[in-house]
């Protein structure tokens, strides 16, 4: 692997390296926003072979298998474990320029000590000496949280979710880093769904509200929004296929607006088909009352749009949700966003607020409407999440950053995030910052900035670390 | 023209050379895709002047002389041949950065050995040059094809078409390569246009079934499958508008929707206006009989997305269809497409099938939903197509690759094709590998991936070749 | 500021460099499009400070100093200049990668001599250093104009415009650059803001027609064409949500429209609510009227596409409209836009027309349907205009001219323009050019096209210059 994960990966020139050696790579680690199970962290799981880590759960790994033509035994069906590996061994070669062709080799040099690429040919050796390092005493979920030096994880919850890992962490003095839930209502909110029902009788049970009317879900959701606070939550994240918003008109009277949304809410109770057009008015009412809420308690608000999920029925019937069949909508309504943004600005209900959307054209739209919705002593208080999903690259991550600069103050920004459900993904953290100090380093040898390392040092460490912490308020 | 078209055209560094001159450039053509006449091969063609050759047919050309300001009459109008060569080499020089600049240069040096730039004061030079050429022995249409290589030629044919050259050429001993017809039943498909009428006319003419029903239709449609299939074709291709398709609850009542279309068919045939959303439930109801019969048979359906065609009808009445003057639509809905494939997926009919928009934003999407619909052992079963016509260029052809690699699995790809009505272009498949191989190269040098020369030549050697030969089972 | 703004800023290469300082450097500047204030230029203004000059009216630097975090009071509020400028100076570290970052810094080092980095550090030294340059006898308004060599300004008026400091310009001898009003009746478009009945009424006082009908309105626009034709104006312009247009059948029927129009244009006048299909038929009516005139009168017609405007209303009812909280909206249609010009076309009514759009996923499309209008005897009479806006960048701008020239002919464009508030912006041009020169130089460097610097410097001579001189009529 002479060349490809070496010290000088993705760092062009001198000034990248410089930056990258001297600023980025010691910064701690806030992954604010992950999949990953509190449970593992808890219990310190320890993983029996290189497969349970990487393929039980990883669907980005999946999409290639399948592309290659592997057949859905070896991939999320009864193969053995190391037949599934070696079936992804012999796809990757074909990967070259997709982040898990990067992500894999880096896993392997950063937590494996190993320089093989992985390939047909190189498969049972790695295989081999993955396995024996996962059973080195450091090689537990806590030991590769601490050795990757991460101080937060934001993991992703239903508000159903009983928090008990979370509370068994933060009680526990032997482990150092924070564990902090993420607030998710998707459930409360797609009224859509067939499993609507059952789900907010289940948020009745959790949260000792027997739920007839909209007032008592709302009430049902005060009440678990103030348990997750008490839990540390300061997040919320929504999965949104589209912003629903509604006519100006009907906006307009608060009080019929409230009231047909009730009686949406109740009819849906009861069994009733709802018309789309009642599923947006219903989810326009709840999300305006959830971010208010968000506001209140000086929560951030992430948005993730345009997400077309489960595409493909006949597969998700076979291997279940979330199993890598998901595509890009295409359809984000910015302007609809803008008046959904307005009307939280215009009540004074604005919270701190992350836009994310899965197509990348929306990118330049995104980064002009968050600049439009300033906080005063806030830098970016609305503002354009890290590079999401598909867009999670190589070019992915330039494109955010470089749009992010040239329409916005790239010095405010958040950074990154795993968005994974692994725990070897924090080497995505040190891709990304590899490639932030390649595009500031280019600038500067190009002379299209300062050339002073100080002040581009600084910049960098803001946006791996500072105003991560600065805008959720980690203080620890 | 030293500097310019040379050994190390679009080669940026020494292993995209190696890479390229070691294992792309002596690969054969499979030029899978092409709007190229079958009689002018069978004929075995000769070009009286340069002017016949490049510029009786090609719109890419017309529309850069009258973005020049050149007048009709020396695009299409009746100005003699040599005066059009002279408007065309005037405009030229002002089309650096343009495909056709790189083309016309390319074809220049590899047929013509001719090594000056054209302009206005090397047109009348390389007007003798070229004609003087032309009357080589192996300046005819084969002399042309075998000497690039070129092993498969995929044509596009209408299912009313004879085909008769084709059955001509298979039968001709003396030429090897092979001329397979495409199916494309854009007639049958758009009710909308007032063509149709007369279309299914000679549809039952032709193949020998008299329609008044939709029944009749799918039964004439199977009979042109059948000889097309008895004279080699593999392949479908649609133009389409958009995908239409419809409300999930039609859809689901097989037999209503069934009923509904042939209202629908029967009623366009008795002379009545259809509604748009009548067009669309017939043309949904025929693309899924289609793909289905497609699927059945072994072939690859070619969706080609998001044309607006012949924008200008004071033009298009004047000079014609197909003669320049087309944009892009910009309204995908991948949504509607997603839909379409799951619903051939659920009922086991989904084909092989490649993917284009001519809309460079829908590249990520289109992407990101071939992913969903994978097949065991058949590698990359819907893909996303070359770049196409206005993407057709180097920065689109490297952003069609990157974008595959970072958001699929590149080494799959299916590669390139002309979609060109000259026998010139088969240059365009040496532009596309020196595009290829420069950005695998640069990958390698930059470090982002293997520097394994074997490995990379197998993964250019695929793209380039093998797997088009695998995907459409081309043997010989 | 080594390394910075010097003499090869953003040339990358020895050809750029030769192209730039030979071809581009010196050639004067015609900034058509500009929304500078003409009695600025009458008068002869002078600044007292920086933050006059900078600060007062540049919504692009409020953006940055809010995101920033910055208080209102600080932007566009009480606070005294130099804590203005201060606040400024302090954000601007972190906007690396902005195009303010580069304007401001080559601003300072063309118009004041400064090599300071403007950053907290360096803020009161700079704030001396440009004050006592503003002191100089050639820092007034015509000193900048002149030492920038600027040639024609084209200035963005409503016709309700006296045009008196236009007309005092053209009457004063001691004053050489042309100062052009553009025509831009927004006004009399937006038929669905609550201002529109005002603005009629103000129309109808300046035109001295008395409006009661779409008669008359076009009467009073007629009369005001004529005035702005008298006071040297040969463009109009429109900022557009989007391009209205309607259906077939409605327009087929010039009678029934235009009755349509203007039963919608009275009860308009009556105070009725419309329904917004009744104000896209009455927009429609008039754009096409509009374009007729333009048409008639040999001027050129500038649509704006795209922008959403205002989309904070708490902020806008605090500061106003045109403060910096604008966002880019994403539906830009272009099958309307290709239909309003094909119906201009098809009436021998399509004036010279120059296309923009805010959203950066639009431009392929622009340039498509552009080169479907073209116009015998006028290069690129249907084109594609500068990047706009937030696509008024490093990035933004190569990839408009990359567009442009792979899509389209770049030989025939237009180049650059201000759209600036401020007079020092004239620097943008220098900013373009040597985009555009870096650009050809390394296609050329790269061999990508001829290396012949003679052909590739009069290529930069047309787009930095001739080419707009020729398409307006500029011969002064």
């Amino acid at each position: 692997m002479t060349g490809f994960i070496n010290e000088s990966f993705l760092l062009s020139n001198e000034t990248a390296r410089l930056l990258y050696h001297d600023y980025a790579a010691s910064l701690p680690i806030i992954d604010y926003h992950s999949h990953i199970d509190a449970e593992d962290i808890a219990v310190d799981r320890r993983y029996p072979n290189i497969t349970h880590l990487w393929l039980a759960g990883d669907h980005y790994k999946w999409r290639l298998m399948r592309l290659a033509g592997v057949g859905e035994h070896f991939i999320t069906g009864a193969a053995d474990d190391y037949d599934k590996f070696f079936a992804f061994a012999r796809t990757l070669p074909q990967a070259i320029g997709n982040p898990v062709y990067h992500f894999t080799h880096l896993e392997l040099k950063r937590y494996f000590d190993c320089d093989y690429l992985l390939t047909a040919e190189t498969a049972a050796t790695v295989w081999e000496l993955c396995n024996e390092k996962l059973g080195d005493d450091d090689m537990t979920v806590r030991g590769i949280i601490e050795k990757s030096k991460v101080t937060v994880i934001g993991t992703t919850d239903d508000p159903c979710d009983s928090l008990r890992w979370h509370q068994e962490l933060a009680a526990d003095d032997g482990f150092a880093p924070q564990v902090l839930p993420t607030f998710r209502p998707d459930g409360a909110v797609d009224i859509d769904k067939p499993t609507f029902r059952n789900y907010i009788s289940t948020l009745g049970e959790k949260s000792g509200v027997e739920i007839t009317s909209l007032t008592d879900l709302y009430q049902a959701l005060q009440n678990r929004l103030d348990f997750f606070a008490a839990c540390g939550c300061v997040m919320a994240d929504h999965g949104l296929s589209n912003l629903p918003y509604l006519d100006d008109s009907i906006i307009a009277d608060n009080t019929l607006f409230a009231k047909t949304a009730a009686d949406i809410f109740a009819k849906s109770l009861h069994g009733e088909v709802l018309r789309s057009e009642e599923c947006e008015i219903y989810q326009t009412a709840i999300l305006l009352f959830l971010a208010r809420e968000y506001h209140r308690r000086g929560w951030v608000m992430q948005l993730h749009l345009g997400a077309l999920r489960d595409v493909n029925p006949k597969m998700a019937a076979l291997v279940g949700a979330n199993s890598g069949f998901d595509a890009i909508r295409g359809d984000t309504n910015v302007i609809n966003l803008a008046k959904f943004l307005a009307w939280l600005e215009t009540n004074d209900a604005l919270p701190k607020t992350i836009l994310y959307s899965l197509n990348p054209a929306d990118d330049p739209l995104l980064v002009a409407v968050a600049a439009c919705f300033p906080g005063e002593g806030i830098a970016a208080k609305v503002q354009h999440g890290s590079a999401w999903w598909f867009n999670d690259t190589l070019q992915g991550i330039e494109a955010q950053l470089t749009n992010l600069a040239s329409r916005g103050l790239v010095g405010s920004f958040l950074g990154m995030l795993t968005d994974s459900r692994s725990f070897l993904s924090y080497s995505r953290h040190e891709y990304f910052r590899r490639i932030l100090c390649n595009l500031l380093g280019t600038w500067a040898e190009r002379g299209e900035c300062t050339g002073d390392k100080r002040e581009l040092g600084q910049i960098i460490k803001s946006i791996c670390h500072d105003n991560a912490a600065a805008y959720f308020g980690f203080t620890r």
